[in-house]
């Protein structure tokens, strides 16, 4: 039997967060599954929250676990509550990478891969060896190295799937926040190349820089005196009415709402006497700041702050399809 | 030319909310309307937004304006430009009300309601007189008082929208905030007749009594120590993943979502590991604390907090059909 190392993070009783390398059982691909030695992996915003969950990293320190070095640190009792359905619990990590098929099934698909490099989705691919379906990969370019193949899926399918939302729920443009991260700057080229007007909201003057260097046109530094008349006058321009927020904490939903309803409520019919009906949206796919968020409410008629999972969308929610509750 | 009173509320530039009861015309109804003479008129929370807005009540005054009382309060700056679009211009107050039909127009319908005692819901029914559609009138039985009949519209349809939307979402029970209020007593006999759970959350012990009293099954006391736990406990028994909160402000949202994650979250399935993945809604409808909400975002993966005006809920926002945008 064969195995090899594997990053696992492991929720104590004792009120730790342990990270380590295990050794685990390296599986024999079954006929339509391939073997892939991993290259390369990147380290998503996803996965810290799967890795390190809500423990204090400042205290963290290097323990030996019966000869295992292991990173310890402690979770802060408060949060402890909401993690124990993953106590002593060794989660593999890791959701997405790139690497070369080293062994293959029977099956004419898997073996087709042999050789190839790969890129894969699926979780625990911080591991020296990932077993996956065959029709799980995508096969790169010929020449094309793991670090390049790596990040193929978690980046480009959430930039496409704000643009599809945002066409989905008849929205005419978007706002993105964190908005000179890689997905950021992805998001960018998407919208560049669909046509789609973005608003961009950073942090600094530095990452308006960046964002304008790859041909960016609207950028809003909430660091900025002018913030809230920058972002209004980029709402007007665009008309964009949703918003997608990777910061959670702190008060930039509630500041992206006000600012669309100053824009959309500034002609308000004689009967929008309690502000405007045109619905605002922002949806909290991150959590870059873990403080609480502050709503002042302030947004007219119409508004929501949402976190949508996979088939609970409005168009679930809606009775289209009735969503499963096992 | 008759004319007779009606309250407006006017925001003045100045910086004050004026209240007084002006002189305006008595129309003649055209031929499908009749002219009510207002017997009674609910004040419902929705009229107190339009009368008085954000002003600052307990420094109010009784002014005299060139032989008009007025009531005089002056609007926090810091709220005043979410109010720009309403100055200095007066509007007439209150949403429903119920009088007798004094004259009509010439067509059957609307000769049929003179002398009759009607319910009608249209705005402006803080006024001596209103002439309004004839369809729009609800004639109601013989010997009824327009004290009985002035609330048939307001707190029922908003009962009844709470429990279609919880069926139209596929929720299985819902959560009711503010809930001794007379439209939470009317949710629970609505609740109670078509078989619906409901858990009631109240802010005191004689709050309990009152919806105790009335046959109401879950009622959670928020200002007891134990009320995570109690409510917890009745989300458990109910399933209930939708909540229509009517106080707005502070962390009551936040602890409901929080409660419904623990339930629906507790035996999380193993690829849930950011959380449960049912999705939890919250319906924002009321004002009762204008402070903040506080969101800890602790709800797992699938949540939304939302208000939400006509046509713009998520079947539309799923693009069923396509919502206006004049």
């Amino acid at each position: 039997m064969k195995t090899a190392l594997q990053l696992q993070s492991t929720f104590r009783d004792s009120g730790f967060i342990e990270v380590s390398l295990a050794s685990v059982e390296v599986p024999t691909p079954s006929a339509n599954e391939v073997l892939v030695q991993i290259g390369a992996s990147p380290i998503n915003p996803s996965d810290l929250g799967t890795l390190l969950g809500p423990a204090d990293m400042t205290a963290a320190e290097l323990i030996d676990n019966s000869g295992t070095p292991t990173l310890r640190a402690p979770i802060p009792a408060e949060s402890r509550r909401a993690f124990s359905a993953r106590l002593e619990k060794s989660l593999p990590i890791g959701n997405e990478g790139a690497g070369v098929v080293v062994e293959a099934g029977e099956s004419a698909q898997a073996q087709a891969l042999l050789g190839k490099t790969v890129a894969v989705l699926g979780g625990a691919m911080y591991s020296q060896y990932r077993c996956i379906a065959a029709q799980a990969c995508l096969t790169l370019p010929d020449g094309t190295t793991a670090k390049q193949g790596a990040s193929c899926f978690v980046n480009p399918l959430t930039a496409i799937g704000m643009v599809e939302t945002m066409k989905l729920e008849n929205h005419n443009a978007l706002v993105h926040t964190a908005a000179a991260s890689n997905l950021g700057q992805m998001l960018n080229k998407l919208c560049s190349a669909d046509g789609v007007l973005l608003v961009n909201i950073v942090r600094s003057q530095a990452q308006v820089n960046v964002l304008k260097d790859i041909g960016a046109k609207f950028v809003c530094d909430s660091s900025a005196k002018s913030f809230m008349d920058d972002l209004c006058n980029a709402l007007e321009k665009t008309g964009a009415t949703i918003a997608f927020d990777a910061i959670g904490g702190g008060t930039i939903a509630s500041q992206i709402l006000t600012a669309m309803e100053r824009v959309q409520g500034a002609n308000p019919k004689p009967e929008n006497r309690y502000g405007s009906t045109i619905h605002k949206q922002v949806y909290s796919y991150g959590m870059l700041d873990l403080s609480p968020t502050i709503l002042n409410r302030n947004y007219g008629m119409a508004w929501g702050i949402d976190r949508v999972y996979g088939s609970n969308g409005p168009r679930e929610r809606a009775g289209i399809t009735r969503k499963s509750r096992t």
